[in-house]
C-alpha cells in the first residue's frame, strides 16, 4: 500500500465528463488499497478567460488582484473534483493552497514555495478522506493569495508528495510521459521509461512542456519520484529519478525545443564594464525571466547586447531596458519573437567529447543558421528560426541516434501550433 | 465627510463595462470627500452556472464543497473591481470574507454571521485604499469558507458597515428603492423615502425582493442606516432606519407578494398532541426554512397540516416528511406550487382596528380566493392562487389608498416573469 499524490491538469478537468473520469482514476487506485491525494488545475480555458476579464479592465493588473482572481480556478475545480468522488461514495474534501499549508513568498504571479505543513492533508489521509488539493497557490505572510506562476499546479504537486512523504508522485497530462523529442514535431521520437533529474530538469528549462521546470528542481532537491503519465490511458509512463545504477546511458538522452521566448537586442551599447550588470540587475529586478545571453564582440568600443526571456515578459523588459537606455548610452533596442530554442540535453554529454561538434555540423549540413549559442555541462542549446525549428529537431533527433523504428501517429504541427500548444495552461 | 459602505448585486457587475460603472461612482464619492468600502456579488450569471457544473456531478453536492464553490462567484468580481479601481489611478485591495474578518457558524450554505473583525479593512481606509470585501462569504471556527445563504450580500454589506461604524450602508440594485408595492406588478406603487426597520423587515420576510430580511434584521439590531438606491442613477432612493418622530404613519406602508414559496399539506393526520412538534421539529432538524403554518380543524379525529417553505427546500422537506410519514401515521403528503403570498404591511396597522377585515373583502368582492391567512401584529399575509397575485395586490393597493398619481412605466410582467424575477440572484 502506497500513499500516492495524483496531479491533474486544466485538460483532464475541462469538463463534468472528465471530472468524473478523474473520480473513478482516482477511486480504482483506492480500492488497489492506496491512499491517494489530488491536486488539480483550473478546467481548461477558464484561466484565459479570468486574464480576459482583467484586461477588459487594466492593463497592467495589480498583481495581489491578479492572484485572487486567478487562484478561483483551482477552487473551481477542486470542490467540482470532491462533489464527484462523493457522488460516487467516496469520502472527500477539498483544500485551498492555504488550508493545505502552503505558504509562500510575497512575489505575486511567480511566487515561491517556502513551507508546507501538511498536517490537515495527511489527518484527512488517515481519516479515509481522499483530500483535493488546489494546485498553482499559496498564501503569504501577508494572509494574502498567491499563485505560482506557470507550472505551478506541478510544482504544487511535488510540495505536497514531499510534505506527506508520499512514495511517488503522478502527473497525469495528454501525453504519455517524456520523450526523447517533442513527438508531434518529431514522429520518430521515443517514450523513455526513466529519465534523472539532471536530464530532466535541462529538458523541462529548455521548453519540453512535459513537467515544468520548477516541479523537477522541487523533485531533485527534496528526492520526490515523479511518475509523469497520460490522463487518458493506464500505459506506465515516465518515472523522473535519482540516476539508477543500471540506467542507460545515451551521450543525448532528449531533445527539446521553445518557442515561448522572444530575443532582444540592445544595439550600441559602450563596451565597458558593468553596464551589462546594469542591465540584468535592472531586468532581475522587474522579474523578467532571463534565459540565454549572448554579448558580441566589441566594434568601435560598441557591442551588442543579446538575451532572450519569455515572450510574456517582453513588455516588461522593454519597459525596463527603455528607462535606463539613457544610462547606459545604447543605440536602440530591437526584438525578434520569430526564433526558437531548441535544445540537446544528456548528462552521458559529460563524457562524450565532440557532442557540441556534431550538433553544428548537423545544423550546418541542413542548412540552417545557428542565431546564438549557450551551453551548460548536459546541455547545448542554439537559437534558430521559428520556421527551422522542427526541421533541426528531426534532424538533430536522427543525427543522435535516437530515433525509434515506430512513428508518432499524430500529424506533425507547423511552428504556429507548436507555439500555441506551448503557450497554453499552468 | 463621511464613511460610506456601498454593496452591489450581480446585475450591476455582471460585465466589465458596469464593474467601470461601479468604479466610476465609488471614485465620485471618493472624490467628495467620503471614505467609501464596497461589498461585491458575484457577476451576474456566475452562480447559476457554478450550480449547474455541481449538478453535474452530484445530485446533493456536499454543502461545505458547495460553499467553496460557490464562494468563487465573488473572488473573481471582487478582484475585478479592485483592477477597475486601480486603472483609473485609486488605490483599491479586495477582500476575501475571511479576510475581511467575516465569522460564520457551521451551517453551509446558509451560515450565519457569529462576528466581525473590520480592522484590516479599516487600516486600509485610513490608508486611503479604497477596499472591495467579496459578499455572502465568511468563515467558520474549522478555517472553512462559508456562505450566507440567499441576500447574504447585503448581509455582508450590513455587518461591514457596523464592524467600521460608517454612516450609512448604501445598497444598490436594478430598482429605485422600496416601493409601496412591486411597481412592475403594480404600476402606481409609490417610491417611499423613509421606511421604518420594522415595516421593512415585514415587507422583506414576506418576499418584497428589494432588500434581503436578514439584512435588514442585521441592521435593525446594530441600527445601521440602509440606503437602497438605484445603481442605474443617482437619484436619492429609500432610507431604512428607525421610525423618526415625523415619519409619515400610514395604516399599511407597503404590499409584498411573493411566488417562491410551495405549499406542503400533510393529510390525514391523527388529531393528537405533538404530531405537530414532531412534523416542525423534524423540518427544522432539516434546515427547511418554514414560513407560514395552517392547521385545519379535525374531522374524525383527523386534521390536515399545510406549511409553506421556498420552492428550493421542497425536496429536503418532502424527504424529511417521508421519513416520519409512518410516525405520524398521516394519510398522504402533498405540494401545490402554484401558489402565491400577498402581504400587507404597516406598523400603523396596530392602532387601526378593521384592517384584516378590509383586506379581506376587498379580495372577496375581486373574486380572489383565499387558500391560507397567516397575520403578525403589522402585517396580514394571504395565500392565494399564483395567477391571482398581481390582481390582488393591485386591488389592494387601491383600497389602502396607497395608489400613486403617476404610472410606472415598465410594463407589468406575468405571473411566470415575476417568479423567475423573485427566484434570481442572492
Amino acid at each position: 500500500m502506497s500513499l500516492i499524490v495524483c496531479k491533474f491538469g486544466g485538460t483532464s478537468v475541462a469538463s463534468p465528463e472528465r471530472i468524473q473520469k478523474v473520480a473513478a482514476r482516482l477511486i480504482a487506485k483506492k480500492q488497489e488499497g492506496h491512499d491517494v491525494v489530488a491536486v488539480v488545475s483550473a478546467m481548461g480555458k477558464t484561466t484565459d478567460e479570468l486574464v480576459g476579464l482583467a484586461a477588459a479592465l487594466n492593463e497592467k493588473p495589480p498583481a495581489r488582484e491578479m492572484d485572487r482572481l486567478l487562484s478561483t480556478g483551482e477552487q473551481v475545480s477542486m470542490a467540482l473534483l470532491a462533489m464527484a468522488l462523493e457522488a460516487k461514495g467516496y469520502r472527500s474534501m477539498s483544500f485551498t493552497g492555504r488550508q493545505a499549508g502552503i505558504t509562500t513568498d510575497k512575489t505575486h504571479l511567480k511566487s515561491k514555495i517556502t513551507g508546507i505543513a501538511a498536517d490537515r492533508i495527511m489527518k484527512a489521509v488517515n481519516d479515509g478522506i481522499i483530500p483535493v488539493i488546489a494546485g498553482f497557490q499559496g498564501i503569504d505572510e501577508n494572509d494574502d493569495i498567491t499563485t505560482l506562476g506557470r507550472g505551478g499546479s506541478d510544482t504544487t504537486a511535488v510540495a505536497v508528495a514531499w510534505g506527506l512523504n508520499a512514495d511517488v508522485c503522478e502527473i497525469y497530462s495528454d501525453v504519455d510521459g517524456v520523450y526523447s523529442a517533442d513527438p508531434r514535431v518529431c514522429p520518430r521520437a521515443r517514450k523513455l521509461d526513466f529519465i534523472s533529474y539532471d536530464d530532466m530538469l535541462e529538458l523541462s528549462s529548455a521548453g519540453s512542456g512535459v513537467l515544468q521546470s520548477r516541479a523537477v528542481e522541487f523533485a531533485r532537491k527534496y528526492k520526490v519520484v515523479i511518475h509523469s503519465r497520460s490522463a487518458f490511458s493506464d500505459a506506465e509512463g515516465t518515472y523522473v529519478q535519482e540516476k539508477a545504477e543500471d540506467m542507460e546511458e545515451a551521450v543525448v538522452t532528449g531533445i527539446a525545443h521553445d518557442t515561448s521566448e522572444v530575443k532582444i537586442t540592445i544595439r550600441g551599447v559602450p563596451d565597458m564594464s558593468g553596464v551589462a550588470a546594469m542591465v540584468f540587475s535592472h531586468l532581475a529586478g522587474a522579474n523578467v525571466s532571463v534565459d540565454m545571453i549572448i554579448q558580441n564582440v566589441a566594434e568601435d568600443g560598441r557591442t551588442d547586447i543579446s538575451f532572450t526571456c519569455p515572450k510574456g515578459d517582453m513588455a516588461k523588459a522593454m519597459e525596463t531596458i527603455g528607462s535606463i537606455m539613457p544610462e547606459i548610452k545604447a543605440r536602440e533596442c530591437i526584438f525578434d519573437e520569430n526564433i526558437a530554442k531548441v535544445s540537446i540535453v544528456g548528462t552521458g554529454m559529460k563524457s562524450s567529447p565532440g557532442v557540441a561538434a556534431r550538433m553544428f555540423s548537423t545544423l550546418g549540413e541542413n542548412e540552417i543558421n545557428i542565431l546564438a549559442i549557450s551551453t551548460s555541462p548536459i546541455r547545448i542549446s542554439v537559437i534558430v528560426r521559428a520556421t527551422e525549428a522542427t526541421h533541426a529537431v528531426q534532424c538533430l533527433h536522427t543525427a543522435f541516434d535516437m530515433d525509434s523504428d515506430s512513428v508518432f501517429v499524430e500529424t506533425a504541427l507547423s511552428a504556429e501550433e507548436i507555439a500555441a500548444k506551448m503557450q497554453k495552461g499552468r
